[in-house]
């Protein structure tokens, strides 16, 4: 007698996943840009070098470039007498050395041909056109060697790096001024719902600011994927229809807040279902319940809840898996550390079900944050982790050592 | 007898950053930006509510808004019947409610005036004009109420956080669409050396590609900060000043690479001398001894090594401090996690002098690299994590517990 209203499927997360990954997705391309502008970006390829580096034998030190057997023997009391024969400076091409003589090297100084060491500045000294040796060096000694650092064919990055500075640095070493990475992946954010007016506008008794949208192009910034805000929809069918296949023209991903429950204006399932196929509607996961994934012409669609808590912890939980889809390449941009802590007060959960908790770890104790649910942002924010309860247990226990994700940095002047 | 090159003064780090960090320095300003471009921002003052939020009381589930009075008392075999007297869609204003009615209502939706409660739809049902309710609420019950995110007057950020997507989110529920953050930092940077040739031109031999300004471009864009890319100078103290003189005209921080050793072409000391001051020549530190930090104008001047490796350790050794200082704000845009393991051989090093060793974290044995020296840029690629030696330790032993800070992520397909 008692009408129980809900999804008809409530699918693991796991499951969902599965299914949906299966779906033939359009791949994102490659293009390239300058090492200077590289920076963070994934390449697309693997990096191999064409030529030595360093790409000629160099002076490690500043001292005097030698053929290491004229030195042998020389000591403090019985140095060797070398003729000065020059000098190379850095940048210079080197002269050459005959037997018996020694040039002058500063630190990165091309070896004179003929050098095969350098004796350091310290156990050395000028006098008159000659130099006393007052130690001896062994062949190549405090000499750089030509392919020291890399050797001409070998594979210095492989391909789904996320570029950092000494890569960029190897890169431009290697006598590349451009680098291929993967194309900025365009995700499309729209939101939806009668209720919302627009950031920056003073809401009526009703109506809500649409937050969700600045929202989530920060957390859509934060894996290197390129926002494009399409605005708020209606809830009405044909003006949704018509941003939906629009965001799906200019976008590799499309994201639509809200609108995706059970209700008579939740109609962002039926127009997927419309244009494309919906894989997958309400998953087995708290917040987040509401959450869809459907694809049209080959591009994803995600279908998150539109409490901005759900949101979030939808966003975080699919996103980064169809972004490693359609590139081919696990990317992990945005990293969050996991500690040990023990918890302050149980953490309830329902069984089946994947319950992301808010928590705030302070001296090694994990207290979850109190809230009557997934509108409340402000959990997010005093909180500075996250617990997930896996579906086969039943909450956590008060006193229980639990893995706390930390979704904010724990360096704070607090 | 012997000759002894190097530094008059080899300053621990610690008492250079408190020599440095004692002058006065130009503070950076800030600035307003759109809450659609703040993302990873710093923001510069606290944010206060102005409004609650939400704004008002508002249904936290699908069901019908009645006075809980009324519900008291209601169970399965005998149910509550009340009059059903409209619905309140999302977005709407709210109607008003008597004694004896329930009002349809969604998730979101304002609950009407004179209820003070919300019956789930799973425990009510609709027939005729009336509605059935079979569990008696408590008042509030599945009530969002005014406020229960955000009261107006709370502090709800404080200044110095990086603004992170739920940040962004509660900014804008606020009603705000802009936010005040600080000034992207610009840091100029500028190599020098006479053996220099341009990122893309082959190099003669004796001549080696700039690969340090892409390199810390990169690193100063992780800290949020904006490089500015001055080109190479010679070794020429005219063309070395007027680069410098125009990089404190353009930035907030000015970097140069090379020139900074004692050799006849280290002219940079003396050109930082010319234009301001220089406090600090030379570092006891394992690479980067070469590192110098000066002021021209109340701008902060960071003199770095040469050699690539030297390079990034005296940058991320010293930039994160200045720019502290700069922004009254600790800053920590980059960050490493740090994890224990056991040293696989031992790293030797000098008493007083901080030695940074480059490892291989693999299955909790941290190996560290070999490597001639911090002219081998790949030995910052083929390790994963860095070991710093203190000061007051001779080395560390094999098979010993240390701190490896991880420089490159864990999660790799190898």
């Amino acid at each position: 007698m008692v009408r129980l209203k809900g999804f008809k499927e409530r699918m693991s997360v796991d499951l969902a996943l599965r299914l949906f990954l299966e779906v033939e997705l359009k791949k994102v391309d490659s293009e390239y840009v300058s090492v200077f502008d590289a920076c963070g970006r994934i390449i697309s390829e693997d990096i191999i070098a064409k030529i030595d580096v360093p790409h000629f034998d160099r002076s490690a030190v500043d001292g005097y470039a030698v053929r290491a057997e004229d030195t042998f023997g020389a000591s403090l009391t019985n140095p060797v007498i070398l003729k000065l024969a020059g000098e190379v400076e850095i940048g210079e091409k080197p002269c050459e050395l005959k037997q018996g003589e020694a040039v002058k090297v500063s630190t990165g100084s091309a070896l004179p041909k003929g050098a095969n060491a350098v004796v350091m500045l310290e156990y050395a000294r000028e006098f008159d056109e000659n130099v006393e040796v007052y130690k001896p060096v062994t062949p190549w000694e405090n000499v750089s060697k030509k392919g020291e650092d890399v050797k001409a064919g070998e594979v210095v990055l492989k391909k789904g790096e996320v570029l950092q500075p000494q890569d960029i640095g190897i890169i431009s070493a290697l006598g590349y001024s451009k680098v291929k990475v993967l194309k900025r992946v365009k995700v499309a954010v729209i939101a939806t719902g009668n209720e919302l007016v627009e950031v920056g506008e003073k809401p009526e008794v009703g109506k809500v600011v649409n937050s969700n949208s600045p929202m989530l192009c920060c957390a859509i910034k934060e894996f290197g994927c390129e926002p494009l805000y399409l605005g708020i929809a209606r809830d009405d069918f044909g003006e949704l229809l018509e941003k939906i296949r629009k965001a799906v023209e200019v976008a590799d991903i499309v994201t639509i807040t809200g609108g995706t429950s059970v209700g008579k204006k939740d109609i962002v399932p039926e127009v997927v279902k419309k244009l494309g196929r919906l894989i997958v509607h309400g998953v087995a996961m708290k917040p987040g319940m509401p959450t869809g994934l459907g694809v049209i012409e080959g591009k994803p669609i995600l279908l998150l809840p539109g409490f901005p808590v759900a949101t979030l912890i939808s966003f975080y939980t699919f996103f980064p898996e169809i972004l490693a889809r359609i590139t081919g390449i696990k990317i992990v941009a945005k990293k969050w550390s996991v500690v040990r802590a023990k918890l302050k007060r149980r953490i309830p959960s329902q069984p089946g079900v994947r319950t992301f908790a808010r928590v705030l770890l302070k001296e090694g104790l994990a207290e979850p944050i109190r809230t009557s649910g997934s509108g409340i942002l402000t959990s997010m924010i005093r909180a500075n982790g996250m617990v997930v309860v896996p579906e086969d247990k039943e909450g956590f226990e008060e006193g229980e050592s639990v893995e706390v994700i930390l979704i904010r940095d724990l360096i704070k002047d607090s």
